[in-house]
């Protein structure tokens, strides 16, 4: 039996911003230190051997969406460690084939195990878990919401291979749109100021919300987005939004011959769109060829299907599976701050997140307004009894937004109704002080007509 | 590597009823100290930490239909002990996609394991595999039959709530006929001496040979059976079988005051209709505001899918959490037992289960009638050379009946043939005495015709 | 945590020819003594109990197709060696369902465990799978190709029962086409010296490639092939080719009174054949009661579905059960060698495997004719861009074939193409003693009007 149990605090990670600059650090620390620990003869990137530090733990996998990567590289972490694991992988071998919420299993789960590993289909699923459940929620993949483990490895990998991101040009490849691992690694590159280039396959932009957030709370300068040359985000530097002035990324690269300091391509991420068969970038030695591209690191996040050439995995600049192998150290070390196995441990926080700078809108499910996005959980039905329409309210200069709790997708446009006053109004400005406590007055709308519907009158004429 | 491994004898746990009072007194004990020694500070009722009890044995899910709280707090409980498990979770990937028996699949399995759980959807189905398996079978629910380690965890929720379970007046909710949670369970409280009161959803009632073998064989009092208005059951107390003058619980409630102790409520099993939309009753916070609920614990075997409200998770009488949660230490206490690893032990019963107190028939499948219950494992083509038409003649009263040995439904009306005589009988009362080694002598038909399409004449004429 | 890991050599075992005799003897003598250090007094063939010798590695079972024995005996035999498991176990919950390929999930997968055990519909994906892999691959069984450590279970139940296996006549029956099991069976029983009755059901004899290769290179004399009257097969003795004149084992039995030694049943495996519902011969009690057959062990790898009678379980003869309960200690051997786990190890071969006695030909997959064999890997759209056209050029006596490097089958009618000359010819006698380096001067077509239309003219048009 191993050392005595530490009792760590309960703490979600379900955004990569759930994770401050100083544990992404811990967490590089302690990984780096399994390597050195345990080094494979033949490969510097693989973990060999166990340790028994997890010896009284258990992590269950539970998983509603297909993975070998994710699943199998957090069960080879947890078994590293000394720990055990029981696993769901299959949603049609599970009581979610009977018709069971994720909010009931991961309660009952939560009693099995003492830290989960989540995927979903649905955007924001793994936040609904850590509402409910007893014990620390890893979210392994929600809908098109983020991958922070991902973006951990990924990370890892780029300071390995270049030290400092600050200012580095990182090119990010293919469906920009559809790609949680996409959507936690801007954020990720935001925060150690990279400089972002965005390469979308048509159509395939990074999501509006995304894109704002990385503008206004980031502080990104953003080029022109468009299918063909690629353009780039500057964060942490003065804004110059010119529309057509903004320089694009051939032209910046011919006046400054600042190169591409890394390429992360992704898959078309088929299961989230409904047209099977678009036309699909592929990047290969040719493309890799020009000297912008010279000392590019080319990561993945695998699976591929096609958009990055096989014949490339020989060049030096691949990482990819190198990439891939971090997989284990990095949630070796996840694990290790979430049980308190190292001595070190992450922050506490109260609810198991980071408080959000924003207050937080709450009401029942049948009252006002949904969060927009149809693939959010908030619109499973089976999870119906269990959410409510939560959201943040962001406030950034003179616009206010709500944005949702749950799968973090904005709306800014809504009608704001006061219950006691039974009036609506569409300027949004007036909760732009309002506290948590206070927004507790008020139901969010769609638009005039639902407000109407619902029994509440334009201000206007009321105050006239 | 531990300490030196026992050498059990093999004990199966196919129904409540293989285990003796003193056994469910002992895996309650265990269970009691097992939370004592592993306690979570922040969940009385959760085990933390893991032993090395278990370390040189290995538990096998053989689980042929979906589950996730079974199969997930087994594999939890076995890795707290230190030990490990091999997992067959689904029949499509198994060898039972390639057409193998369930018999040779134990016999094989039962040479990786030292103990297997099983789920199957056939009644029946774990006593076949007890039949063929080199090591203890632990049911992991079969069909409608029963659910014995579901059952374990409901008594030993209710005990901690409730103390004594004599004469408390328990109430069970929902789909009784298809429900195998609830079979289990109401076999386990006339045990007890609980008073049962069914409240059944509309043509749910619970089985007729349940109903029957709880009155005869427990000695239960039956209310009348409706879908309005719960009736009670008392068992070990005077008979008065009355039909329209027994008494209702509403009237008793009203006349004694005695209030109910625990409702059990059951989700509509889907997969065991053909019908799938029926109405169905929905137990919530309103209905439990009625007087006689004040002090009734809520329990639920889980899952649910909306016949309990989840708006009264956080009122103090829902317990089906903390129910789901004692998963694990019950889990752990009887596989300590079955292995021998805490120094007690169980009963060791010949053949792995406590002698049935009925003589048995047993013919070839091809000889005399099969069990009546299509559900029944012996209907299954695959298992068609590995089971026999196995009855216990159940001989009460007047009455003889047979008992399938597998799904253990009766069978009351039925023509005796003699092989010899080449005569039948529709007077099953000659069986009253007939010892096991004379029922070699019988073959049961159905009726008239299928003995006389057999070669048999009626024994009448042949007499006269 | 335990000893100090060794770094084993990467070797895999993708063919029971890629193990030498003096593995074959290494692994049988380990599991002989696992068998007699952990023995279970119920069972001989057991094992109970486990150690720690493989407590710092990890197995991964990556399986493509159903599975229970392979899977749960190599996973039981890992958690009995101490080591862990991860499992991959069903294709639709894994990133096969995302589109990648074999080739990138080894790859993947090889830096989350030591060593990785893989089953896949296609003949000849492990040996894909292994030429990708950064550890060791074990061949879980591979479409119709090979099944090699179901072998080791075979010939380790027949050494226990028949001790020396020279000229020991066994019967192989039932499909003997679609049989992985069978093909790397008939291999390690012509190596051993056994005599090979073949009993074919109807159109299911053994492949034309397996039956050329027991005669040519492993000197078995071949009976007439027919599914009524069992031919025999005859190694290391002299040929006495005359088509009519061979014995059939009836007429050989009359004349010398020698039994068969085993019968080796295997089912109709129907997911390698359209047709479902061929007639099927059925081996049962009756069948084995002919004198010849009186002290034949009768062997099957299971599961079965028919074929093998259950009323003869209870006959001594039948040792299948016994087989299977081998997969443990055999499988424990295995790995404990490939892991270095017990101070013996394997011979390291460079590449993983004993170098082929022929040159190798390798072209890209776009360059000359593909393996003919249609459910080879190499015609696996998700795999093209990781196989290549690889051809061992296998010259016997006059004759020539190509042997796909992937799926062992043989091609007898091709063309070469001279790239520098730019002719072809089909006198394939001018490959007898090209090397392997010369082999990258030629481009091999299925026919003349393959190598015209790639633009090659006939050799001798251009001599002339």
């Amino acid at each position: 039996m191993a050392a005595k149990a530490p009792a760590p605090a309960t703490r979600h990670i379900v955004s990569i911003n759930d994770l401050s600059d100083h544990d992404i650090e811990s967490i590089f620390e302690i990984a780096q230190a399994y390597l050195e620990r345990f080094p494979d003869p033949n490969f510097p990137y693989r973990i060999r051997r166990s340790t028994n530090l997890a010896s009284d733990f258990i992590l269950a996998s539970l998983f509603y969406e297909p993975s070998t990567r994710t699943r199998l590289s957090f069960e080879s972490a947890m078994l590293r460690l000394g720990g055990d694991v029981i696993t769901s992988a299959d949603p049609l071998t599970s009581s979610a084939a009977k018709g069971e919420s994720l909010a009931d299993s991961v309660r009952v789960v939560g009693n099995y195990a003492d830290v989960i590993v989540i995927r979903h289909p649905r955007d924001g699923a793994a936040r609904l878990a850590a509402e409910y459940s007893p014990i620390p929620i890893i979210n392994g993949g929600d809908g098109s919401h983020e991958h922070p483990t991902q973006t951990l490895c990924d990370i890892f990998t780029l300071k390995r291979k270049k030290k400092n991101l600050k200012r580095l040009k990182v090119a990010i490849a293919g469906d920009l749109k559809g790609s949680r691992t996409i959507h936690s690694f801007v954020y990720a590159l935001a925060r150690l100021g990279a400089h972002i280039v965005p390469m979308p396959a048509p159509g395939m932009e990074l999501p509006a919300h995304v894109d704002r957030r990385l503008r206004e709370e980031f502080h990104c300068t953003f080029g022109r987005q468009g299918s063909i040359g690629a353009l780039y985000m500057t964060p942490e530097e003065p804004h110059q939004p010119a529309l057509f002035a903004e320089p694009d990324f051939e032209f910046e690269y011919k006046r400054s011959g600042e190169k591409i300091a890394a390429v992360y391509v992704t898959r078309f991420q088929k299961e989230r769109w409904a047209e099977k068969d678009q036309s699909y970038p592929k990047i290969d030695a040719k493309f890799l060829r020009e000297s912008k591209y010279s000392q590019a690191s080319v990561l993945h996040p695998l699976p591929r299907v096609g958009e990055l050439d096989v014949s490339f995995d020989s060049d030096a600049r691949a990482v990819y599976f190198e990439q891939a192998a971090y997989g284990v150290p990095i949630r070796m070390a996840l694990i290790s701050l979430m049980l308190g196995l190292e001595g070190k441990s992450f922050e506490t926080f109260q609810g198991g997140f980071q408080k959000a700078r924003w207050p937080l809108y709450d009401q029942p499910l049948g009252l006002g307004m949904r969060c927009c996005n149809p693939n959010c959980i908030v619109h499973d039905a089976m999870e119906g009894p269990y959410v409510r329409n939560k959201f943040h309210v962001v406030s950034i200069g003179d616009s206010v937004m709500l944005r949702c709790m749950y799968c973090e997708n904005d709306v800014d446009r809504f009608v704001v109704a006061s219950k006691k006053g039974k009036w609506y109004s569409a300027d949004a400005g007036l909760l732009a002080k309002a506290s948590t406590q206070k927004l507790k007055d008020f139901v969010f709308y769609q638009n005039d007509s639902d407000a109407l519907d619902n029994g509440y009158h334009s201000r206007k004429p009321a105050a006239a």
